[in-house]
Parts: C-alpha cells; structure tokens; sequence
C-alpha cells in the first residue's frame, strides 16, 4: 500500500480527458472575479506559485511559463530572422510581448485581448509575468475581439501569435480555429511573414485536436509545420503549430540557430533556449507528424472544434 | 463554473509532489497481487489502456510505452553505433529487450529483473508489450538482484540499460541510484560501451532528483548527458542519463542519425524515432542543462535519495 | 495551508451529485468481475475494510453494514411483533437474511437476488457477512428477477424486504421503485403484513428520491412511514420507506421497543438497536417529513426514477 | 464502467481519516484570508450553498447548517427546562446564538469568539446565518480566548456551550478539549446548568475522539451523556457531549418534549426538531454508548488530543 501526504485542501482540477484528471493544490486565493466574458481565478499553487485560471483551466503559472512562450515565440522569430513587426492575438497575460520584446529586431507590437479585465488583473497581480512589458513604448494594446480587430486592420506583419484560450464552446476564442479565420490572418502577413498559433495537448488521448488545427492551417498556407513543449504546470505538452508561405526550414545546426537568435536576443535573457533545446522543441515525434498526415478533418464555421472539460480534446469524430 | 464527464468510478492516483496529484481512470483490472517484492497491479486505463503498476506508480501503458523505450533504447545505442552485446536491469516487462531486439548488429541480451511474478505476469497479461521478445534466441534472463547479478558477472557490455523502478525507500531499486553501483556497472562495460538509466521525473517541481543522478554519473565516468521523454501516462516528462567513457557527441544532423540508425534498425518498426525527433528527445532543455551544471549533492551508500509517494522527489535538500 | 498523509493509491470514487465526491481508498483488489448483470469489485478498503462493489456503488462494507441493516429489518419486525415469514428481494450479500434470521418468530425466509454470480462471489468472499445464513434450513434461495418472481408468488409474507441497489438507468433494479411494482408487493403481503423498501440518500441535495418513493409508496398503502441511518461507508444517511395497511405506530417507549425486540431476539447478537437507539433511527427529521408531505411526484412505469452517477438523485423535476 | 458529470474544477477536499476524502465543488470564492488566528475562506459549493472554511476545515454551510445547531442547542435546552443565562464559546458564525435567541426564557447571551476577523466576515458575508442575531440586545460580545475568558469570569450561566473548531493541533482550540478546562467551565454553571460541546465526528472510523471527549467529561460531572446528528455537508455525523451535575434524563416522550419546548420556542421557527425527532438525535447508537463506556484515555494537558488532516482522530493510541 501507498500514498503520500498532501499539503493542501483546495484542489483545482484539469480534466484533460474522461479518464484523466490533473490537480493542483491551491495554498491561496489572490483574486476571484467573473469577468464580462470568463471565470477569473488568481490563486497560488503549491508546485508552480502563482496561477490564472480561466474557466477552469490553468492558462499560466509563474514557474514554468517559459515553457509555453520562449518556443511559441523564439521558434517563429528564429525561422522569420528577424521580426520587425509583431501582432499578438490574447496573451493577456504579457508574458508573450515580454519575449517578443526581446527581440531587437522589433519595432512594433499590437497586444489584442477581449478581456481588459484580464490584462488588468495580471497587472496587478502578476507581475513576475509580463515584468512590465504592459508600459513599453513599443506596444499599443486593444481590448476588442480578435475576430473583429483582424476584419479592420490595415497593417501587415512579420509574425502573428495566436496566444488564445482554448477552443471552449462556452469560451470567448471558439471561432478563431477555424479555416475562414486562418484565411483572414494570413492576409494582414507581410511577404515571408509567420502565423503561429498555440495548438492544443498533444499528449496522445488528446491527439485529435491538434492535427486537425494543422491540417485546417495546411488549407491556406503553403508551409505548415508543428512544435511542441512540455508544460509541466498542464500535465500534458502543448502543441504551436506555425504556418507560412515561405518553406519553414527546422532543420538547422545548434550553430545556425545560435546565430540567428543570439544575433537579437541577449543570451542570459533566455531560460529554456539555446541551439540545443531548440532543436528539442522542434524535434515533434513521428508519430505525431503521421498523425497530422493521416488528419482529413479540418475545422471551419461549420464544424467548430468541440473541447473537453476546458481542454482540447474533439473526440467527436 | 465548468467540470467535466468523467466515465470511471475507480482512480489510481500519482502524486507527483505534495502539491500534485495525476489520476487514471481505471475500467478494469485484470490482476492484483503481492509479489515477494512489489504491490503489482495489471489493469485497465481508460486513457492508455492496459498498465502496470508497480507499489502505487504506474509503471508503463500499453498506449504511449514507446515515448519511454525509444529513447531510453535508441539514443544511446545510436550514439554506441552498433551494439553487440546488451545488459538489462529490470525492465521486466520486456519493452526494452524488445527495442534492443530490432537492432541487427545485436548478439546477445541479458535481462536481469528481480522479481519474476512481475515477469511472469506481464508475459501472461501485456503481450502488447514484450511481443514474443521474452522467447528471442539472443536473450538470456536472470531473476535476481541487480546489484548481486552485477558483483558475479564477468561478461562485458557495448550497452547497459538500467530500466529500474523509481528509488522508492521500501521499493528494491534503492541501491541502485548511488555511486558505488554506477562504478561497478562502469566495469562491465566494452571500451566505448556506453550505460544508460532512468533517472527520474524531469518536470520542475521533480528537479533535484535527475540532476542528482547525473552528477552521481559524472564522479565516476568521463562523459555524462540528459536526455528526455514526455511520458503522457506519467503525467511527466522522465529523463534519461546517459554516461560513458568516451565522449557522448549528441549534436548530429538528422541525416547523420539516420544513416546509423536504420543501418541497423528497419525505419517502419519504430513509431517515435527519426532524425528529427532524435534531435527533439536529446534536446534537453536549457535550464535542467543549468541545474545539472550546478547541483553539488551526489547519492551514494551514506546518501541515498528519496522519494515522494512513489514519485522521484529527493525534498530533503 | 493544510492537508492530510493518505495511504492509498487507488481510490473508489462515489459521485453523490455533481458537487460533491466521497472517496474510499483501496488497499486490496479481491475480485473483478463483469457479471451477466453487473459490473462487480470486492475489495478491501482502509476505512471499513471489506467491500462489495457494483456498477461503481459501493452495496456494503464490512465494519459498518449493520448500520444499514439492522434497522432495515429490526425496526419493521418490531412493528410487526413477530414476523413468521419473510421475503427478501435483492440482498445477496447475506446480511439482510442474517439479521431476519435473529426473529426467533421466522420460520420461513425466502431470498430473491437476480445476480447469483454476486451471491456466490459474497459467499467465497465475504463470509464477515453472511455469517452462514446461506445454509440455514429456513431460507430458500431463488436467483430470478424480482419482478417476475412477484407475479408467479402464491405465497403469502408478514415482512418483504426489498433491498435492492439503487434505481440506475443501466442498472437491474429500475423498475422495482414504481406504483406498479408496490402494488404487486401489496398483494403478497399477510394482513398486518409491512413492507419495507431501502429508499435512497436523504442527506439535503439528494432529497428528491426518498420523498418520491415514500409518495409513490402512499398511493398504494394506507400507512407509510420514513426512518433513516447514517452509513459512514456511503457518506451519507440511507431512508428506508415502510408500508402498511394496518397503521405503522412509531412513538413507543424505549421499555416496549425492547419488550418486543428482546422476546424475540437475543440482545447481545445486535450491535446498534436498542429502545434508545431505536427511537433514534425512527426520528426522522422534520425537514424530511415535510418534504415528504410536500412532495407530489411518484414513480410509475411511465415515470422511473433517475440516479446520479450510481446515486440516488432524480434531479429532472 | 461509470462514472459521473462534474460540475466544478475547484474541490475543497476533507481528509476524514488517511482512507477517507470527502470532496465539495466550488463554485465561487467570496473570500480569501489570513486572520490573525486562522487560514479563512467564504465561498459557494455547489451542494450546500455558501460555506466558511476555516483551516481547511468546512466548519458551517447555509444549506444544512441546522443540522449541527439546532440539536446543539435545543437537545440541551430542553434538558434545562427553560435557560435564562447561555454562554457560547465560539461560534462566530452567529447560528448557536441564534438557535439560542429562540428561546423566551433567555435574559443574557455572552458570546466569546477568539477571531473577531471570522466573525465579521461572517457577518458581511454570511447574513443567512446569523439573520441578525448579532444585533439583539440580549447578546454581548467578546473577542479573546475561551481559556483567558473563562479564567476571569465571574458569572454564571444555565447553559455553556462549546461550539469550537476541531482540536488540530495548530489551530486555536487545542486546549479547550481537556480535563482542566472542563473543569473550569463547571464553576461557571448555575445549579442545574448544562455545559454541552461540539465533540468529533461519529462515524467508525474516527471513533476514538469523541468517546475520549465524553469520557474526558465525566471525570468532572456527574452525568455525561452523548447525541450526535448527520451533517451532510461534513460527510459524517457529528457527536455533542452534554455534561451536568444534575441528571440528564433522555428517555422523554414525544409529548413531553414538545410540551417543554413548545412553551419557550415557537413551533415554526424550527426545521428539525419537534418530539420526534429530538428522540432520533438523542436516540445514540448502542455501539457508539458500548465504546463510550469501554473507553479508558482522557485528554489532559499532559495528553492533548491529536487531530488528523484538519478532521478529529486521535490515531495515536
């Protein structure tokens, strides 16, 4: 017989699948809000300190956010050489400005969130997140719908980063998965510029989400390709998947790689990247890229993709 | 407010730390035993179908296996070359014979597992594991402790695969994770041989045991490395340390991994393993690269590491 | 911050509604088993050792069953006097009979369990249980269906005991909470016969079963009546519904409750029941007595009862 | 296989005993706090309506808070007769005094409550509790430790009741369940007067507290005596010692019990108690009075009680 002794009494759970439950022991409640369009939760966690959960699922946790954003974010930039011009879509947060800002090839980034009461509470709340990108004069931030920003934007991009929530159907980011969407991003794209977009677990009972995400993608660019990170405070890795017109050429040398990124990002900045581990974090196994082969669904208005338990899982089909 | 469907009424539940808890919804089970050494459950996962589980901690599943036995096997026997001879520690429920099996320049394996009724039982009840690997002509098995198998033996190896149970403190893997025994293991090696072991949990919260471990290695062999794998079922990437007398050169273009792996192993009989993804598993990230560099605390008889709840956490420093 | 030291890894898990989870920890696996009819676990748990499992309901536990069963079958036979011939529907583990069999006024006890799979596997398993009342003379076993045994019974009875697991939808004993089945009971009933019927959770959010029975019960009967005891095993309070014709008086002295128990049972073969004791399981709270007036929902053939996750809720109306 | 649809990702979890968890689903968080004395949270769980929290503890929930405090006050009350003068130690949610209030022949109520942090918080948050007890002239207030209290009273009283958190031992109750400060209680009764406390769950499994609380009593009192009642959202029965130095006679009719309580109380400002059912909560199982009585250990300073997981076990002995 086992067990172990557990240190809390307050348990917020991830349900990522119907036979796999994820918890995490709360030991404080910093902020607990039913914004205009989510569930809010502020809340310290015992393994990963503080924490937002949106609608019930864990969105970030200060100790183990770089695994999300230094690949969601130095991956692209890396295969881009040098952005200039950066859209990001959520990320309320600011932890993915705050790498984007990094960069010194960038000039310009727009920060679109629907829920400024979001931005607003990480703020406050988080600063170890965004560590004060919110004020830098580089950024303009919008607090309106991705859907409706993309439809009135008339500048063009190096990189976009799709940094949403997942495809919940109760949630505010349904219907930015989907073809027609992924169409209307490509436009506002500069030549040689990179969409890249957070892509649900690609832990294998959640496969199905994932694949279809790159194969909808694979409908509207030339290049598509797939990444993935460990995200320890999930329980599961996340899958970005990158799409492009230009080839998305992740076979380089650990030495290419350090020159293009360490040619604009300060080395000691970053926690996670270097030629090495980048080539970890593009090193998405075979099994997963036959799985996105064999994919022939693909989401679009008509067949949105359908979530689990706040997390991505379209056991539908 | 969200929640979830979940479709079992019985959990078999990891802590993974204090603050941790990962769960498996278990539809069935199909043995239940004392062993003389171990708690030993076969069951039925909702998530990964059928598993073994071993004094509370899931041990392997039949649905993602090949996350931890492709690596732990073909990394290093791809940077071995061509391994002809092979010792196994534990890995009783042939999985890993089984990956060692497909290289053709192997000759002879030795699986040594203490506890035969695990053997026995996952030979009878998990034949999606071993896959007839149990009845190989080249293999040869020992049920006995590895630490007196070791003592007596006088053959040497091209590989050595310690594929151990976690150090559990009533667990028999104990002694087995100090220097004393990685220095007797460094004695049957071939010249160039190389030994490889499961080394613990690798997500943040787990850290201080891994990085032990490897510096464990590195007194007593001249060249030790990371490497890692995303284990869904664990709900937590592992690592795998790797050490030998030679250098361990991991940076190789993709075509270079190739040309030495499927020189010896047929390209369709692996599910996870190609250049690209070799790249991904020796990509170890940055920042355990960096603890590994700075932790100071080794095991050895005096100092023997502990666990947490049938979880790698050595909390005590 | 605070928490606990748990000492399983397997945890039977009793969903008794959407918002609230009680949860056995496992210490053994005894038998799993699919029967024709039902799923099946006899385990053994930390908390009340023993226990049998069906559909995912824990039935009985050994260190606290006569909770349940004691006043299921002594607080009607005191109504009654001197029961000399008893039905028993369902109760296969054996418990019910055992406690029936303490009336040195029974001559005759027939037990009618749809599952013998279940009855077998409690007699090998479980013999804390039935302490030998499968063998005694005075009991005649039928393995059949409850409701086709009704309809060819000639036989009349002083007490019917219907013990029976929850009405689940999956689950075999549906239809025997409906108008329909109560009067089919009615007519095997000896003038100043009662029946008694094991009558779901009456702890507060699953109020809306016990209320619903007893109602559909009182369309039938000229006498219902409700008591109830707390089972720590289920981590909740069980009602037991008795009918009558002739009128069920409660409000006796502790002095006549054991007049009456104690010429006819041995006082040292009961664990709980006595005349104070007594009064406690028949003084049914206020709250529940009201709600059961105020209730005016019944079960019929056309209306069954819902359950919740192998529970007791009807939360549809 | 079954299972169950969840509606909550936030679990407030009781560790009833090392093989026991008992789970509530939150649904909203209305307060978060540090006190002084305590860890304190006001929220809403799915099942009983708004609840306060303290140390990890589910100490009063709206839904089914009567349970605990109606048979709290009015079980010893009508044992009294007709209280003039009532002492509560505790009992900052304000419910014992309102029960309390109900009660015409009450000239003076003296609450005594350590934290007057929870106390204001329950009364800006919890109005459905205390409905304005707070407020009646009857009442005077004190914010400071029952021992030091009771220590320089000079008062005395018809009834005390003890309506403290748990004995943990990190919590601010620890003392208060001893042979010491039972007996300093005692010289503040007035003849006839009734001390009644809050004494430990009931259920198997966490039986040693409670019959050493009782036992611990009646080393300072003449007559001891023990009730209990099923709080569905604690998953276990509580049990209440009443201690005196007159007689405490149960064993009343229906009658009776309403005549006394009757002529006091209004008949419908009460959801629980009438004849009847005051003869279920003072109708103690035998086992529960055969372990009272079997029981030899008493608490002391010397041997304070130990508490496990935030819930009363003293596993210890």
């Amino acid at each position: 017989m086992t067990g172990a002794l557990l240190k809390s009494s307050l348990w917020h759970t991830e349900y990522l699948n119907p036979f796999i439950v994820f918890q995490h022991g709360i030991t404080e409640i910093l902020l607990s809000k039913k914004t205009r369009f989510q569930d809010m939760f502020i809340v310290r966690t015992g393994a990963y300190g503080k924490a937002l959960i949106l609608d019930g699922k864990l969105q970030v946790a200060v100790e183990d956010e770089f695994f999300y954003h230094e690949p969601l974010v130095h991956v692209p930039a890396v295969l881009h050489g040098g952005p200039r011009s950066v859209l990001v879509l959520g990320g309320g947060d600011g932890c993915t400005i705050r790498e984007v800002l990094k960069w010194n090839s960038v000039e310009t980034v727009l920060l679109v969130d629907i829920d400024e009461e979001v931005v607003r509470a990480c703020e406050e709340f988080l600063p170890e997140l965004h560590q004060g990108a919110f004020h830098d004069s580089k950024l303009k931030m919008f607090f309106e719908d991705g859907l409706t920003f993309i439809d009135n934007c008339h500048q063009k991009f190096d990189l976009i980063i799709s940094d949403l929530t997942d495809p919940l159907e109760d949630g505010p980011s349904f219907f930015l998965f989907t073809e027609e969407f992924f169409g209307k991003v490509k436009t506002l794209l500069n030549p040689g510029g990179i969409f890249v977009t957070q892509a649900a677990s690609v832990s294998l009972p959640e496969e199905p989400l994932h694949p279809r995400i790159v194969k909808t993608l694979s409908k509207v660019y030339a290049s598509v390709d797939s990444i993935q990170s460990f995200i320890g405070s999930y329980g599961s890795p996340i899958g970005f998947a990158m799409a492009s017109d230009k080839p998305l050429e992740t076979d380089l040398t650990r030495r290419r790689i350090e020159e293009i990124l360490f040619s604009h990002v300060k080395r000691d900045s970053l926690k996670l990247i270097d030629g090495r581990s980048f080539q970890g974090f593009v090193g998405t196994p075979l099994i997963l890229r036959r799985a996105i082969e064999m994919e022939t669904i693909t989401y679009s208005q008509q067949r949105v993709p359908k979530a689990f338990g706040g997390q991505h899982v379209d056991h539908a089909a």
